[in-house]
């Protein structure tokens, strides 16, 4: 565990909405919990309204704000600029960033468009020359669950991987008169269920599986076109009193998609926001020839597996409850059996790139992984707009 | 229950493998367990060889045997004929008996092409005009857990519907030294997973949601091109000792595809063969706006169902096990959480056909339910061949 | 299979409500699935109501009837004698048929006390020499899943058994208005949920680990004394329009113990007919320092085992789906994940009962199995209405 | 949210291995986290050894040390001492502390044996003349699941409650070779599963039908009697190149008994450290007449519900995920189907704790509850120790 005696590590965030407020939690934890090579503090919090990122800053533990991410960016104690703003902000912000010399955490999805994505991963490459480090902040790869999975994968445990299919399922829009958020306008969040949750599973599955996706075809709905307006400022919750002036849905509200990765596998994607009583169901199940997996994110403690190899008297996929010492990330918590939480994948994933920047090594997913993640998103939204037809993950577009 | 007082319904069974050894359970259990308006009385076995078919007869429990089904059908003591074999042969078969004024129980998929598919049909309507009846096996309708699901949403208990997403995954030739069996070859299976376990969710979609799919895009895939040459009479189990030669794999190993139905749900399908651990995974989720069910044919006794409109205090996925009374067929079963297992799906199959045709009414699925789902699969098959891109599920073609 | 050349096996039972229904279907179907060595012949049915055992037997199956089970014990076509009555004629009925050199299939419990159990035990025992086999129906050893559960503990796979721990919980009479059936009277049943479903937990347990108790000390007792008189003849189910008179309830609601087996391990049971929601929830998890291993009935086809040798990075437990080609009963049936009900323990029971007789081996359970499980639930009486205290389970009273 | 006008609150907590790190996991947070109306300060870490202490509070968040617990109830900006420290050492702490007009939060089990616990409670009701409050720590109370479980049964949901089943199952010293760690010393544990997961069982059937058990009768069992002497000041985890020399376990590995609760439920209950498999699974059903419900620690943020009012045709347990803003905690923390951990249980009790000393109402567990807990566990012991015979549970002993 850190003792205090380690270099500091200055973090700067701008944000602080619902993933300010999961990141803050990350960086109070992180050095608490596990033995870093340097000590996060947590320096500055930026948000455009004085009085309310004051606020923010108090209850969250930072030790002062910003009113401009610019000065934010300009501050000598900090080293690492945390993004947490919504994504039609991130490719400004972080390429300013990365420019001036502060690594960067940049919350996912990268950017809302394939070219801004282009912009910052170039920004990230030539910044790592002078050692200049970014990462994305696609969290889940660090459920000990999931970090598993991808080890066992890599180990070769399941043989030839042959399907992926991977489903994000909420249901926090079905009312028809939830208003019209800003998640769910285009100008500001870029896509809808595809880009927030689906751009989840195509990371999770590429990442679970080693391998990217290669080609889709495509499918995308908004089965309520018209919705009451509201203070678009606020993030997952509706306001209350809203007036019964509509506006237009400009946002995907739910997206299908069927794909081939490179090495030969087929693989299904579904995200939406429609699916009644599912409420963060995040789901991935691997098929290879020698065994199996899957995985839900309401019970992220859990990664289920099937050892092909075994005698069929005793197969089966086994529970593992992922909180053994021998784990991902767990020897630093609770004794087994005492399970993790939401939160957790932010702490590990802080912890990570800790290391990365202390050690000089690249974090992951890096920006190039973000890039390639909104590619896949970019040729779903062309299938789906074109008849669904295959349609290339361009690699150099 | 039946007492032995009711007219008596001759049924001529062709074919006794896999599924004729289903169906010859349903027979010789229907009347035992159900009141039935006619007593079906098992009158004759039909197979090619009179030595396998005698000796299958008296294991199977029926009273004589044929080695030609033209003899059969000419039969006055066989009402009604009950198709069993690969569906090559079906169209032939199911339309002389039709022609010959028998009722017609025909194993899924209907017919192996949309043509013979319909060639049947207009004998079927045909022959409803001088009131001879027919069927398609898709026995998992009759898993009571399937009639309450479709009962659900007919009464509206999930509002509209948004979501389909249904799988069927097995992995019973997972392994590349799996010989060519006759399902391995197109010439008499017409399709690989897609017509064989495909069929079934497509079928089951459909009459869950009571609507019809009017659109698919699709990707197919053939992982193991070639396998070891095997006797191909027999069905899902491989020869012992089998020669070298190999031979090409003419199906698909797995067919994936999208789905839109006529009143605006998506749907997800995904048919496979080489999903390791996955034994007999026919699943399906339905989420509407006002509630979502889901059910798994592994655990075929129970029903997933999420009441939207309960307060979010004590709202949940609840699992309903389908056992009590005022199920679908369970009244004349056993007490609640005594299940049932795959077989009783052909005796609710054979109960409620013998009810129609003593009662005159039209049985589902009907043949031209039979032909939808073949006019789906040939689409996902077109679509698989040309890009993937939308194709549209033909109604008159 | 059986071909219809194999010398016949005269079955005789007496009774015919809901076991005598589940027992028919077994005599019907178990030669028509499995290869056996003797063909069994549903000869006669006896009731004592003529109307009511002719209507039964035409559908059940059985070729003829009587209306005094000592007309059937006489009959020569009748090899063997099935009991299926309430269990307080067990002990007349079943001796009388093994001094009459019949074989004996005996439902559980074996009766209604130590004492009568004791004479048909010696019953059996001395018949024995003269080649009259005898059995008790505790049919759930023959789940499919129970059998592997046994074979795993028996080829020490969990180690050294710590804990066993079972419950067997129903919830049919919670209503207080639920009728005073045969069930709920001491003078027929023997006992409440003790002797019902305890007993069938008891044997479970002891039959899983091989190994029998020796102590307990229990508690039981009867949330409802009074309930509506009602004809105490129907079993299960309440009859229509009760009237208004009350009659007390002279049996246990529910009974709870722990007990010690012979090899040291610690055990907890709890049978109850007043768990709400639960239908027919009987479970058993045991423990070993080696494994672990838990079923529950209303899953039938599924077995859980964690293997504690394996790599905890891996470890967990498994659901072995029981239904491959390799598993206890199932070649006869259907492909993997074709799942079996509640009925088919029952067919499996008669199979082997029809081995024994056939080769002459000894059939398990036996009625000194059966006496054994009887001590058990008196011991458990003891113990209740003795302020708790340990208590032996008599080997030799 | 706190902004940090609030009053401070200084807490000083003595203990910080496993109970030390998981509370100031839960101070660190809570604040920051819930709208408070004291602001806990984390003012100093009191504990024997001053490198490691030092250390220790470095890595966990305290501003200072004390060596002496003494030292720690004397300061003045102290106001609240929090005991993580193993049970031998409660009561005298606790009452210094409370005498010194300290508000006390005690990690539970409350003290080893009923004298000291009957002392502390004195003390406890003492102080609270004067305004100073003190709380058992059983954290398991503040899983949100577990406050809706008691929320549900306490508005009559569940009707006439006839059973509880609770069970903590873990196997982390099935291993023949686990080192004498000072949990398995009676002199500083006063007991083996019985005292540490057996309390919380106990604790939590209370908490969740509200009412008291008023009698047991048990049996209790130490199955690996002698293990590997080893440095005894650890907790959980064994040490390193552990001597051959062994000593005597002191404790029972296992503790099983059944109850019966003031208003008429009985009870079973078991808690072992030997369940292969089982890493920290406390369990509990409760039965009632209109309802049930069930909890499982290892799946914590889950609550399983049955409404036995339902129509039967769409009765079944529920999954009730208990992340939605109207269950208790929730509001604060992520959008519904973002899990919490094990953690959280004291972030909660934290929570409770702070506003109950701002508002001076009474928190619960109290002290009262703590001895409560303890009389069922002797009467536990002493029913074991007397041949399992029924033992009340004393009141005023």
């Amino acid at each position: 565990m850190t003792d205090g005696v380690e270099p500091a590590l200055g973090v700067g965030m701008v944000g602080y909405s619902f993933m300010g407020a999961a990141h803050s939690q990350a960086w109070r934890t992180v050095g608490r919990v596990f033995d870093l090579p340097l000590t996060p503090v947590m320096t500055a919090l930026c948000g455009r309204n004085g009085t309310e990122v004051t606020a923010a800053a108090a209850r969250l533990g930072w030790a002062s704000v910003e009113t401009d991410w610019k000065e934010l960016i300009r501050r000598d104690d900090v080293n690492l600029v945390d993004i947490c703003t919504p994504g039609h902000t991130h490719c400004e912000i972080a390429v300013a960033a990365l420019e001036a010399g502060k690594h960067v955490l940049c919350e996912k999805p990268l950017a809302n468009s394939v070219n801004e994505a282009m912009v910052m991963t170039a920004a990230a490459e030539s910044a790592r020359a002078s050692g200049v480090l970014s990462m994305v902040g696609f969290n889940y790869r660090r459920a000990p669950a999931v970090t598993l999975a991808h080890k066992l994968v890599a180990e070769g445990r399941l043989g030839i991987v042959r399907h992926v299919r991977a489903t994000y399922l909420q249901d926090w829009i079905v009312d028809p008169e939830f208003p019209l958020v800003w998640r769910l306008d285009k100008a500001l969040a870029g896509s809808g269920a595809l880009g927030d949750i689906g751009a989840h599973i195509v990371d999770l599955a590429q990442y679970v599986v080693s391998d990217r996706l290669n080609g889709v075809c495509a499918v995308t709905e908004t089965f309520v076109k018209e919705r009451p307006l509201s203070d678009v400022s606020s993030g997952l919750s509706g306001s209350v009193g809203t007036v019964p002036a509509r506006g237009t849905v400009t946002v995907d509200d739910a997206a299908l998609f069927l794909g081939r990765f490179a090495e030969g596998a087929l693989a299904s994607f579904e995200a939406t926001r429609f699916a009644t009583g599912r409420k963060n169901a995040m789901r991935i199940e691997v098929n290879g020839s020698e065994g199996s997996l899957w995985f839900d994110l309401e019970a992220l403690n859990e990664l289920w597996y099937y050892d092909g190899t075994e005698n069929t008297e005793t197969a089966g996929f086994r529970r593992i409850l992922v909180t053994e010492p021998t784990h991902p990330y767990l020897e630093a918590w609770w004794p087994p059996g005492h399970i993790l939480g939401y939160e957790h994948t932010f702490v590990h994933e802080t912890r990570d790139l800790v290391h990365s920047i202390a050690e000089g090594t690249d974090p992951a997913p890096s920006f190039a992984d973000g890039l390639q993640v909104q590619r896949v998103l970019a040729a779903v939204e062309r299938s789906a707009g074109d008849g669904s037809q295959w349609t290339s993950v361009e690699e150099h577009a």
